[in-house]
Formats: C-alpha cells, structure tokens, sequence
C-alpha cells in the first residue's frame, strides 16, 4: 500500500510532516509505504536530521505550492506542478492508494472533486469528523464541504457516513442521527423536517431519528448528519472551547496530583489530535488535515488513510450508493 | 417596579422559584416587588419554610398549569387560568413591568407573543443568550426562538441585540457579528451572504463582519447574530460539552491544591447560570429560564428582568426599530 502525503501542507511543513511520517511508518504495517511530494530539496533538507531513514519514504518532487490565496477551484488548472495536484493525480493514476494534505481544505476538496470524482450516487462530498464524546467517538458530517444542502445530499451523506462507521470506526450497525433542535420528527427547520421523512423511509439505514446538540457528547449515535453550515460553526465553536479550557487547565494544573482522569477531559475535548477528516464521496481516499496539525496528528491521519485501504472504504461506499440508487 | 414570576415553570415549581425570588429580593433595590403567580395552595407551603417573608413578595393565584404536553400555541385559549397566561396578561395590563418564567420556553415565547405582542419592525421574536467568554460575555441570537430565518430578520435581530448589549451588558457601541464559516464577506450559505450584505449598509450599526464559530470565545464581538437552528444546535452541544467537563473536574479535583483559576473555567462553561434568556422583539419584559433552573439561576433571571425595566430596553429598541424602518 502506497500513501501519498503533501509535504508542503501545514504551517510548519514539511518538517510536521517529515516527522509525522516517521512516526507513522514505525507504528504502520510493513506493507505501508509514504511518498512525501513536494519541493525534493526541503524535504531532504528535514530529513537530514534524521541518523536513519526507513525503507519505506520516498520523495515525489513537485515545486509548486498551494497557498491560502489561491482560489481552491483553480488550483488543478494555475498550480499543475504544485503538491496537491501532484499528489492526487498518482492517487488517481492508481500509483498510490490514498493522499493526506494539511494543506488548504478548499483546495483540497476542489482538487479532489476534479481528479478523483464523485461517486456514483454522490451530488456532494461531506467532510467526516470523529468527534470524541464520553463514550465512543462518534462522526459527524457535513463538517463544511458545502452549504445550504437539500434533503436528498443529507441522506447521500448518512450512507457515506454509515459505511465509514463500519470500516473505519468498527460499528456493525452503526445508528444514524440527524442534528436538530428537538426530538419528534416534526421539529426543526424545513431541511431537517424533510431529510427526517426520508431517513425514516431508508430501509438500509439504523436510522435512530433527531439528535441534538447536546446528545453528541453523550454518545447517542455512531453518525451524525448535518448541513455543513452548522456542523462547521458547531466544530470551529467547540474546538474553541475545548482549547480554551486545556489552555488553562495545563497552565498550572499537576496531573499526578489530582484524583481526578485529566487524560479522559483531554481526549473529549481535542479532537485535533484524532486525525485528518476524511473527505467522503470522491472516488479514492483523500484526507485532510488541520494547517496547525502537530506530527502526531499527520500520523494519526496516515493511519486514517491505512485503515480506509485495508478496509476497501470506498469500494463498500460505492455499493451502498448503487443499492441505494437502485432503491430510489 | 414589580415584576411577575411564574412560580410553576421549573421541574422543581415552586421550591426554586419561592428560593429565587427571596435572594433577588435581598439583593435588588428596595422598590422592585416580585409577585409569584401559580397555585397558591403550593406556593404559601413553600414560603412556610421561611422565618420571614420579605414584604415586596405577594402570590397572584393562578390554579391552571401548562405541561409539556400542551401544544405552545394553544395555551393562550385551552390554558387561560395558567400560570403563564395569567401572569403575561398582568403584564399587558401594566400592572407588572416584566415576566420571568421556567417554564416550557415554546408556551412562554407563543403567550408572550399573542399577549404583549411584537415592536413594530419585528416580524420575528429571538431568543437572545449571554454566553460567558475569556473576557467580557456576548450575546448570542436566535438561540432558537425561530427557524429558516431570513436576511431582513437577522437585520432586525442585530438591532434588537444592538440594544440589549448597550443597556443590560454597558457597552456603549457594541460590536455586531454575523455568525459564518468564513471571514469574508463571500463566505458562508445563501442566508449569510446576503445578511452580510444588508448588515454592511446598515449605517446605525457597529457591525464588524463575519465571526467564526471560534471566534465567540474570544471575544471578538458583543453581539453575535444567526440563525435559531444553528443557535439552538451550537448552544446545546456547548452545554452538554461544559456540563460533561465541569462534571469530571468537579468529581476529584480539590480547588485548593491547584494553581489554575478553575472559577475561571467554570465561569465560562456554566452558561446556564448566568440567568435567563430574554425574549426580544416583543413590546415587554419576557425573560426565559431553564427548567433545570436553580435558586440561582432564578435570582439571576429576576435581576435581568429588573435591569431591563430599570434601563428602559424595550422603549430604546422600539425607538432603535423606528429609524431603522424610516431609513429602509
């Protein structure tokens, strides 16, 4: 298995990345193998500091670099020689199985949506995000691919996420949620009333009905479903929060010193550190990363994109789209 | 003054209530009068636990209650010996300057609106909520009042939240935000783009431009304006995420041995006690409490209601309203 990783992608890249593929390839399987793209004399540049190299690195250079001011949809046509573009075509070309960026989201979502298409079946992709909650993680989506979504790409979104649950989360059946402000079935605003009467009519889906915000944390439900508006501004909101909160605590807090399992508040509220956010519906395995993603995180999303392969996500998403579109 | 609290609102009616209204009374200035309105029978059962009962305290007896089974909009005619409706209608009639209630929030928000009634320019009432953040707290609105707002609304939201932060949070020229996924003006769904457009040529307003879901906790605005689904679904997720931590901390960790400000911590999670949440856009005082309210909260919500009478907010919104129909 080969995964490509954009080298160029984070604030502090490529060293965050350099290390994070490090880091990975002693944890990962020995099959794994990273190709770094990107400009070759940086990355060699990191890689230097390094007394060993694993087999299993290699460098693709691309010169090119995606910044914050390129418009995303122009990427695949003004930057041809950059480390998204780059990258995702080896995905595509079927020379590498899987591509992690930290790079710009909106340029990796656009550059994803031109070279690896949409599934059949798929209007819009979805941005996966596992959420830590008291119990199990739990996913949710759309995190902010796109807004003012209709009915029917809701429900594209709880097969996408329904299959990402059993591979990558390991949920059998996994219950599906659909975000709103109240429980009965006719609460909510236009979108949520008729996404509900269509998620109830799925017959392929453990639809478990509204959820709202609060039950997240509570771990009622494997997936949540939501229109990328409000899942964007309820994630950005929460991570906030949650950094807030570590920022105080680790300020003058001495973990040994307390009774109480400050490792178990952590995880609930960094969700950064659980990976990159699986960009769900094209056809292949693209994840993205936060700009300020730390080696652990690039790592965590290497093994994202491990897992996704080994799974054969994509090709189960595909079917459940087809049985899907056959049913309706 | 005196100001009507529904003394069968909360799940604990009307032990918290009677608590609430006796520590307001101490504390608030000595003209402000509360009347309790609810079953008399159980409100003066109550107030037996207590050696004294302050002489601002009297009962308006009202033997009909409104459960959460009773349809909102239906409570005005099927439930006019209520609490609710008895205590709102005392209100109308200018025998009582505010109302505060515990009770089911949709009943409160339907009998304030047929009872006292919108501000001429408000074709939709908000539901506003003071979020603690780092620094100074801001007001957040719709917190879910309505759904499928449009722009003009979120105009008129801005406006009445204009005035809230000037008269009940002392800031002079409150910085206006628009609740979006993006900091440019482009940015968001179909409802922000436009609001943001109409907020921009507003000329009466602070308004600084689009703010993040992160950027709430920073404090970067006074006044944060969006749709009540997303208000509503941030708001509870919040919650539950403070709710889940402050429980955590609170199980083993002794405040005393640590160097961390958890007050601090607290203080920004605890949003539910910081009183309760003003109806606005309606021509009077309606203030809205959890359920789950404590003496506390009560206290709180009775000193908000004090304060908005004290300050005249209504007055200054229908005035605000008045130029901003003139100038439209």
């Amino acid at each position: 298995m080969r995964i490509v990783l954009d080298a160029m992608g984070t604030d502090h890249a490529p060293r965050t990345e350099v290390a994070g593929a490090i880091e990975a390839l002693s944890e990962l399987e020995s099959d794994v193998e990273i190709v770094l793209v990107g400009d070759r004399d940086s990355i060699e540049a990191e890689l230097s500091a390094y007394a060993e190299i694993p087999p299993g690195l290699t460098i693709l250079h691309a010169p090119d670099r995606v910044t914050a001011a390129d418009p995303p949809a122009s990427v695949i046509r003004r930057k041809p020689d950059s480390s998204i573009v780059v990258g995702l075509k080896l995905h595509k070309a079927g020379d590498a199985d899987a591509f992690v960026s930290g790079g710009s989201t909106g340029a990796v979502m656009a550059t994803s949506l031109f070279t690896l298409r949409p599934l059949p079946g798929v209007d819009r992709l979805a941005i996966g995000t596992v959420l830590p909650t008291s119990a199990e993680p739990c996913l949710l989506l759309d995190a902010g691919a796109n807004v003012d979504s209709k009915p029917h790409h809701l429900v594209q979104f709880a097969h996408l996420g329904n299959i990402f649950a059993q591979d990558m989360m390991g949920r059998e059946t996994p219950r599906i949620g659909l975000l709103n402000i109240g429980e009965e079935p006719g609460k909510g605003n236009e979108l949520s009333v008729e996404t509900h009467r269509l998620l109830a009519a799925e017959s392929g889906l453990n639809f478990v009905g509204n959820v709202e915000g609060r039950d997240i944390i509570r771990a009622s439900c494997d997936v949540v479903v939501c229109d990328g508006f409000v899942g964007n501004a309820l994630l950005k909101f929460y991570e906030s929060v949650a950094a807030f909160i570590i920022q105080m605590l680790k300020k003058g807090l001495d973990v040994a010193d307390t009774d109480v399992d400050l490792e178990d508040v952590f995880r609930v509220l960094d969700y950064s550190e659980t990976g990159g956010a699986p960009l769900l519906g094209v056809d292949g395995v693209s994840i993205i990363c936060h700009g300020a993603s730390t080696p652990k995180a690039i790592r965590n999303a290497l093994k994202v994109a491990s897992r996704a392969v080994r799974s054969n996500m994509v090709e189960h998403s595909a079917r459940e789209l087809a049985a899907f579109i056959q049913e309706s």
